[in-house]
């Protein structure tokens, strides 16, 4: 198996919001440069196909104006107490209706990921349609890869579909990574929609977490004990 | 706020079966030196107020020599099937006869820093004594630190706590744990022991990754992107 030694250089990835930063760190990425490949525009673009006539509902909503209609609606459903926020539970729900059900385990992931640092457990119009963008570039990628159009993709593919956007990742660590879909036992070598996504978030979510600090990408870095506990942390109990 | 600089040099931390490795690395982790206020000797200690006459049922159970016969018996009585081995909901069951009840997510972690790497799963008898064993041990510093027995400590008190055996954390961390267990909004700053273990739990296992990479103890590790996620992503991954 040949050997991954650091990740791709130059990361065209799904985009998402910044993860909540819980200190304070000097950044230094450089914003990734822009490719025919590339997926690291911001995923609610404005003034698409929607008249700007609409803006003022499109204010009243919290939605910025040029959001698609189907993701206000989903998020209007959900919101059924028009509190102006969704939670866990309900973004399930307004997700299963655009696309197919995830597990709340995804739920939380996203959650974590697109939520307002300062919000506990809910995620408001912008982070909403922002998921909901960043969603549509991660089915467009598993499609890509689901060549055969089962719904499922394998442990290569999964790797392929990975360094097509940019990660470069070692081979025990995909194993570990889909071996939580593995129901005991057996070997089980595809994945759906949902777990690709799951598998995909976390890479994402740590790797961008890992080039903060490497900012010349030398695929190393010199973490003190107190950032590295600030990095990971997060994930492990946003997450559950 | 004084600022934690680094985790304390000598780890005194109740003790856990060594994380499972998913890839191999060097140690180079010295043992900790036993100290009047050590925990770090194995937690099924062998022969103590145990006949050893009874080696024989304790060898065809699976169990050391020595253990305890309320292990024996949670165990058994949770391995229904008498398959040798228990799952997350029986290992639920089992701990709630001799402490609390355990939240899945605690149990889930458990189970993953206490299991056969090679199991998918589940614990057999030595992985539940043993598991047994460290719950005494976190279950003793809690009580130590809840001073008024109310059954709930502090944040300042889970610090102090964790101090005490060994874990210097950055109090923004800190923050960031306990932050799981405020359900919206408020703030919420006591513990109950699950979730006092769920914490010094992931506290205890991410700094022993940690620490195998600063054998020094010199409070700063250099890490390639590889080991990084090697590092983190069990943590993810397994307690989900």
């Amino acid at each position: 198996m040949a050997s991954f030694g650091r990740y791709g250089s130059q990361s065209y990835a799904p985009s998402a919001p910044s993860l909540p930063e819980e200190q304070s760190y000097g950044s230094g990425i450089p914003p990734p440069p822009a490719t025919a490949n590339s997926y690291a525009h911001q995923p609610h673009s404005h003034g698409h196909g929607i008249g700007y006539g609409q803006d003022c509902s499109y204010e009243r909503s919290g939605f910025s104006p040029g959001t698609h209609p189907d993701v206000i609606r989903s998020f209007q459903m959900a919101d059924s107490d028009r509190s102006g926020f969704i939670d866990e539970n309900e973004l399930q729900q307004a997700l299963s209706s655009g696309y197919q059900r995830f597990s709340l385990g995804t739920i939380r992931l996203l959650m974590f990921l697109f939520k307002n640092p300062n919000e506990h457990f809910r995620i408001g119009p912008k982070e909403f349609a922002a998921l909901w963008g960043c969603l549509g570039q991660w089915r467009a990628i598993f499609e890509r890869f689901d060549k055969d159009r089962s719904g499922k993709i394998s442990l290569t593919e999964l790797r392929d579909a990975l360094y097509s956007i940019g990660y470069v990742i070692p081979q025990p660590v995909l194993q570990l990574l889909i071996s939580k879909y593995d129901n005991g036992g057996g070997q089980r070598d595809e994945l759906n929609f949902d777990s690709f996504l799951e598998c995909g978030m976390i890479v994402k979510g740590l790797t961008e977490k890992f080039k903060e600090k490497d900012p010349r990408y030398a695929g190393t870095a010199t973490l003190s004990y107190d950032t590295f506990m600030s990095m990971v942390i997060p994930f492990i109990v946003s997450y559950n």
